[in-house]
């Protein structure tokens, strides 16, 4: 560790209070972007966060990113938080994203205490409450990054660019056509990206995150009878559009998730033993997914297996039928015209244009075979492409040394098996790497009741985004 | 035609004008059973109904049926009205079922005309109005035979029993129970049922129908996971019980309607040649399936075909899925908890408790195939039975010839493929021959907008309900 990190870190490591004390600050305030009654509270929740960020020494502004209708009430979007500071050409700049909105909460939901009020468990070591580690936390470990390099008086080792949304819980409205524009206007000039807003894997290793699903979702429809039929009655006599959409989705995908469509599985990049290797060490138990599904139910006992399952292949899930009953009970319908949906998760190096052929195809041919006089049509909605990040990258290098530097252990390298589709927008319009840095663990619950961050999450997830800025410097070419 | 049955089928066509008076005051009151609002109106039509018989020289009674629970509400059933007419013991005792409530209707929901104000088209001979032909025409049919044999002074060639009810709209509630008690009381010594509560198959032709489906209806649960999964971070890693679910459901049938379970075809009566005869001839076309499905997709193009298919054979019909994701749009979830629901249609000689054990077994080995962690259970309803009577007996001979000395023509043998399981509780109950003798046409829309019976139907059937009297007394040993 050079002198500057060093101290740093040592500064963050004597100021765990004030730490604190910002988070309980910013937890106070409910920023639920969900609610329209809760809009004021979001808007405040960023001017706060814009005048942190001045005090600490950056430029900021707020950016307005038009209206919304939410349930029929037209409402000021939050604006987005912009920050930078340094400008110096001989440094790197460093694109941070994060978001200042929350999930909503209630006590009632099921918390222990009230939500939108930090509470420290000095047994346990955590900070409970709405926000506190999504995505509250991370974005104020970046403020302090600030903070103590302005109260120690040294120079940050790369320029940095902030951008804060308040909508992210919601669809990230707006943010798209903002980053689209300001590629070449505010975000000019930035060679990577590093964004810190999901877990570790488990609860005790930490990990870089570089990849992400892409999903294709589909809906099958079959329609033949003018309107629904009953079934005592026409049963037995015309064509019933459920047995011939149960026979279709039947030859998606087998019982323990592969699927069944040729050309699909071709497309999938091919595992290399050094890949193999990465997932028979990762800090991850089949308990561990056993424990979240409440259930013992994984397609296979071997770990590597089960986890490259979520991560680099893809997967196809069989949601539900609409226009079918679905309601408790028992009803003799024969239901006129439903609906299949499923989708695909699609992992590199499959083209969402191709599966969406192949889906097609297949679905075609089996429905010839049926020699039903019912009609077919397949709708797919506008897929997701997977993301994958060069993890050889100097961005990733920093980032595993950082990690090193506070830690003492290399991290996991991770993908998950959902999206976020906003590090796709910034890989994409900024054409930089991407990094996804996480703070937290796998148990902090960010959409759930008690959310939580551990103490420890937020002080050595504060030094690991100082220090990260220091092996950029390092790193970077 | 002997001399009685002749003076009575004169008397009818000379007071037609009194037959469509007494079917506009019945139309009037709107006794529909399943509104709490409308049953001082069930009542009021139950008394009217009463006085009525009275008036033609029955011996009349209302019988309570104790209390019901409709939404919350306790209400009075609708009394049963009971009228008995002759107690000549070298004479047989017919005993005639129907109901005098009706299905809910409101000119809003799209009637040309006020739906309890009976219309009379001059134009097409119809008369349109709510219970015009399901069932008050049909039960005013009978009164007009007994008013006729009162005003010519002429004995009734048998005795007659009636049982009508407020409540078979809304499931028949109390009736089997008052059967089954008054099988030893007020009917004793019935010889055999006439229930006129049917259509006929077509437009043009006369049917008698022996014959109705039951019923066996199945939930088929698969359970796997403690709560829904998102599919993006546990998809391809857990076995989801959709997959399990689909895979099953596929199994059951074939798209042209074939049941694939092994052991229920087997359990179906043999087709006989005389039998398969009487399928050329019956009047009805696959345009009727057609314009009645609204599609052009009936399983064959050769009509006797279809016609088995709803008749005699056993028909399998998936319903929908309880626990999957139902709505329009795009929800990528893992549902945890998914209930098949699925049904087969019953025929002579399917035993229920049989049926119920082939699924069982090939549900299960099914689900062993597909080497899941997930957990299955089948849930089969109560079933009901297929009901047949045997058209030989001198109840059907004497129909068939009743319906030759009115309309000239041999009538349909039928079956229905749907249940009217008050039939099964008379046959049952009495272990008596029951004969279903439709008075309306299949286009009479009985529980739809624009219900009417055609002017000729309610003439000629009366006409047909007595004379079916006469043949009684015929062929009756």
């Amino acid at each position: 560790m050079i002198e500057n990190q060093a101290k740093f870190v040592k500064y963050i490591e004597e100021n765990k209070n004030e730490l604190v004390n910002t988070l309980a600050e910013a937890v106070g305030i409910p920023s639920i972007s969900g609610d329209a009654s809760y809009r004021p509270e979001v808007v405040r929740m960023g001017k706060w966060l814009e005048s942190q960020f001045k005090d600490a020494g950056a430029q900021t502004s707020l950016h307005d990113l038009g209206k919304q209708n939410l349930n029929g009430q037209e409402l000021d979007l939050p604006p987005v938080v912009y920050a930078q500071i340094g400008e110096d050409p001989k440094k790197k700049t460093v694109l941070v994203y994060g978001h200042y909105d929350v999930q909503p909460a209630l006590k009632s939901d099921g918390w222990d205490s009230e939500p939108f009020k930090l509470v420290e468990d000095e047994k346990t070591g955590r900070l409970y409450g709405r926000g506190s580690t999504d995505d509250k936390g991370p974005i104020l470990g970046w403020l302090h990054v600030l903070r103590a390099h302005k109260a120690l008086g040294i120079e940050l080792p790369v320029n940095l660019k902030f951008c804060f949304e308040g909508m992210e819980e919601s669809g990230s409205e707006g943010l798209e056509e903002f980053v689209s524009k300001e590629a070449t206007g505010l975000f000019t000039g930035v060679d990577a990206v590093c964004i810190s807003d999901n877990y570790w894997l488990g609860t005790s290793k930490p990990c870089l995150t570089h990849g992400l699903r892409g999903i294709a979702y589909f809906k099958l429809e079959i329609k033949g009878p003018a309107r629904d039929l009953h079934s005592g009655v026409f049963g037995g006599m015309v064509h019933e559009p459920m047995t011939d959409l149960v026979k279709i989705m039947s030859t998606l995908v087998s019982p323990d998730g592969k699927i069944l469509i040729p050309g699909v599985n071709d497309q999938v990049a091919p595992l290399t033993d050094k890949e193999r290797a990465v997932y028979d060490v990762m800090d991850f138990s089949l308990s561990d997914v056993e424990n979240a599904a409440g259930s013992k139910t994984t397609v296979s006992e071997n770990k590597p297996d089960v986890l490259m399952a979520r991560m680099r292949y893809p997967s196809l899930s069989l949601h539900g039928i609409e226009g079918a009953f679905a309601e408790p009970g028992s009803k003799t319908v024969i239901p006129a015209r439903v609906v299949g949906k499923f989708s695909i998760r699609l992992v590199p190096d499959m083209q969402p244009e191709t599966i969406v052929e192949a889906v097609k195809k297949h679905v075609e041919q089996e429905f010839e075979k049926l020699h039903s006089k019912n009609t077919m049509s397949l709708h797919p909605d506008q897929p997701g492409k997977p993301w994958m990040a060069d993890p050889n990258h100097w961005n990733y290098e920093a980032a595993f040394k950082a990690t090193q530097d506070i830690y003492g252990v290399k991290p996991d390298l991770t993908r998950e098996g959902g999206s976020i589709p906003i590090t796709l927008t910034f890989a994409d319009k900024l054409d930089r790497n991407v990094l996804l840095l996480p703070m937290g663990r796998s148990d902090d619950g960010a959409h759930s009741t008690n959310e939580k961050l551990d103490l420890s999450n937020y002080i050595k997830g504060t030094e690991l985004l100082g220090s990260y800025l220091y092996e950029v410097a390092n790193f970077a070419p």
